[in-house]
C-alpha cells in the first residue's frame, strides 16, 4: 500500500488564487491492478493556463471539479507495472500531475488521445525535468506559436511578452538563433538580466517603464513584425501600436486578465488592425501536435548546440504546488515553474 | 473654358465631422493639354473610410490636404480627349471625387498604380454608379473581405455588422447565396425589412437591442463561423463572445470609432480568442485587386441571376456631398451612399 499527498480544489478563486482554495489530501493507492502501472510523480508543472480550468465555465478543456485532485503535466517514474510496454524505472510523461503517486491503465488512457496518454521519454542525459518545460509543452507552444501561428519570416522584428517565462525564454531564443531582431517584456532586474544574457536585443522591464506603448515605440522605431502574447492589456496595446502592416501576433495567453474579477479592459486602439492590415490569431498548442517530431528534432538539436538554454524555478514537495501556482500571478518564477515531488 | 465646383477640407473634423469642416470653391478648367483627356464627373462616392484620411496622421493612404479638393470615387464622362485611348463619351472611373469636372493624363496617371488610374468602364447596360457601389470598391471589399480573409467555408456561420450598408448589403447576399445561414446587424425597421427581403435570417436591430452581445448569443444559439466587422465596439464583443473555435473575422472597419475622441473601448472580452483559436485579420481591399477579375466575373453573373440587389441612398450636387457624408455616421444611407453630379 502506497499513501500519495495530492492537492485538490477547494473552492474556486476568485480573482488571484490563495491557499485556502486549496486543500491537501492523502489517498491510499493499492498496487496496480491487472494492466495497470504505479508510477510515483518525480516533478509536476503549474501552469498559468491552470488558471482557467478553476472557472466553472465551458472552455476547450473541461473545467476542474471541486474537492478532487488538480490535473496538469508531470513526469514520473514507473515503480510497479503489469503493463508489458512499461518497465519499473521508466521515465514517464502524463497530466497527472499535483500528486505524489498513481495506478493507471496506459492502454485505457491511450484511447483518450495523446493529451491523456502515459508516454516514455527517453531523456538523452538531460534532466526529466526539462520535458516539462523547454522540451515539453511550453517549449512546443513556442515552436507552433512563432513558427506556424505567427508565420515568422526573414527579417521580422519580434516582440515578445512575458519574455523570461517558460513559454516565453524560448520565443526569444528561437527567434535569436533564426536572426532575428528580439524585444523582450519581463518584470524586475534579474528577468532583464536573464533576457540580455540570451541574447534579446531591447529588454523593457514593464514594472519600471510608466508607459510600455510609449516605451516599444522608442525601441523599435521601425515597428514591430511579429508579437508573441502572453500578458494581455497595455501589452497587446503596445503590440497593435507599433506593428507594421501585416504583422501577426500569435494570442498564447494574456495572464493579466486571468485573475480579472471586474469587466477587463480590450485594446482601445484595435481599429488600427484594419489599416495595418493585422492579423490576431489565438492558439492552443494541443491543436498544433503534428508538429510535435520537428518540434523534438529542432529542439534537440538547439540544446545540443548550446543554441537554447532556460531557467526554472522550484518549489519542494506537493504541499507547495498552490504556492508555486499562486506565484505565477505574481511573477516570481524566472523561467519554467516547478515542483519537485521526488 | 469650364468651371468645376469642388469640395476642399476646411478644417480637420474633430470627432462627427460638421458642415464647417468643408468648403465649395470653384475652379477654372483649361481645354485639356497634349495627352490630357477632360472628365465630367457624373456621380461620386462617400464612403466613411474618408473619415481616416481627415486626421493628420501616417495611414496606408495619405492624409488630405486643408485647403485642397478631397478626393474618392468618381464615376463620369469623357467630354474631351488629347490621348487616342479614350473617346469623348467614354464612361471613366477615377479617385477624383468630390469635384464636378477634371483634366487628366490617363498615361501618367497609370504610371501611379490601378488606384490612380482613369479605368474606362463597359456598364453592360447596368446604371454606371453601380460601380461605385455593388460592382465597385463596395463590391470588391465584401467579396475579398468574405472570401479570402474570412476564408468562408461550408456550414459557417456568418454574422455581419453594418449589415444594410453599401460593403454589408454584399457581404449577406454573397453569403446566403452560397447557402449560409446570415446574421444581420442594423439600426431602425427600415434597414431590417431590408435585409429581411434579401434573405438574412436573422437581424438584429441594434437601435432597439439593449443588449447586442445577448441578443446575437440568443438568435445564433449554436454560435458563429464568421464575422464580417464594419462597427466595431460592442458588435466586436458579441462577435468574440458567440464564435465557435476557429472563427474567422474580417475586420474590414469599426465606424463606431472613427469619430471618437477619448479613448475608445476595446473588446473586453479579447482573451477569448485564445481559448477559441479565434483569428481576426485587418484588411483594405487594395492589397487584394489579383481578386478583380474574378470579383467582376462572378458579380455579373449573380446580378444577371437575380442573386445580388442594392439601394443607394442619393443627395443630388457637390454642394451636398458633405451632407452626404455626415449623414453616413448618423446611419442615414440605406446601402450605397452617392452624391449625383450631372
Amino acid at each position: 500500500m502506497t499513501v500519495s499527498r495530492e492537492i485538490r480544489l477547494k473552492s474556486r478563486p476568485v480573482g488571484v488564487p490563495v491557499h485556502s482554495d486549496f486543500e491537501l489530501a492523502s489517498v491510499e493507492l493499492a498496487a496496480p491492478g491487472p494492466g495497470e502501472v504505479q508510477v510515483k510523480n518525480l516533478w509536476m508543472s503549474v501552469d498559468p493556463y491552470m488558471r482557467g480550468r478553476m472557472y466553472d465555465r465551458p472552455s476547450y478543456v473541461p473545467p476542474f471539479e471541486l474537492g478532487k485532485a488538480l490535473q496538469g503535466g508531470a513526469i514520473g517514474e514507473v515503480v510497479a507495472s503489469n503493463d508489458p510496454d512499461f518497465a519499473v524505472g521508466d521515465i514517464v510523461n502524463s497530466m497527472f500531475g499535483w500528486r505524489e503517486a498513481f495506478n493507471i491503465s496506459p492502454s485505457a488512457m491511450a484511447a483518450a488521445g495523446p493529451m491523456g496518454a502515459l508516454t516514455k521519454i527517453d531523456t538523452h542525459g538531460l534532466p526529466p525535468q526539462a520535458f516539462l518545460g523547454v522540451l515539453g509543452m511550453p517549449g512546443m507552444t513556442a515552436y507552433a506559436g512563432l513558427l506556424r501561428v505567427a508565420a515568422l519570416k526573414d527579417g521580422d522584428v519580434v516582440f515578445v511578452s512575458a519574455a523570461a517565462g517558460a513559454v516565453g525564454s524560448v520565443v526569444c531564443q528561437i527567434a535569436k538563433l533564426k536572426g532575428h531582431t528580439v524585444i523582450g517584456s519581463a518584470g524586475g532586474p534579474e528577468k532583464v538580466a536573464f533576457l540580455k544574457s540570451i541574447g534579446v536585443d531591447h529588454v523593457i522591464d514593464y514594472k519600471a517603464t510608466p508607459d510600455v506603448v510609449a516605451e516599444l515605440a522608442k525601441v523599435a522605431p521601425k515597428g514591430i513584425d511579429v508579437y508573441f502574447e502572453n500578458v494581455g492589456g497595455v501589452h497587446l496595446e503596445a503590440a497593435i501600436n507599433s506593428a507594421r502592416p501585416f504583422a501577426r501576433m500569435a494570442l498564447c495567453g494574456m495572464i493579466s486578465q486571468y485573475n480579472e474579477t471586474g469587466k477587463p479592459t480590450g485594446p482601445a486602439n484595435i481599429i488600427l488592425a484594419v489599416g495595418k492590415s493585422l492579423r490576431l490569431e489565438g492558439f492552443i498548442v494541443s491543436n498544433h501536435y503534428d508538429l510535435y517530431p520537428a518540434f523534438a528534432r529542432d529542439m534537440a538539436e538547439w540544446i545540443k548546440a548550446g543554441k537554447i538554454t532556460w531557467k526554472e524555478t522550484v518549489e519542494d514537495g506537493v504541499e507547495n504546488a498552490p504556492e508555486a501556482f499562486i506565484k505565477l500571478f505574481a511573477g516570481e518564477n524566472m523561467g519554467k515553474m516547478l515542483v519537485k515531488l521526488a
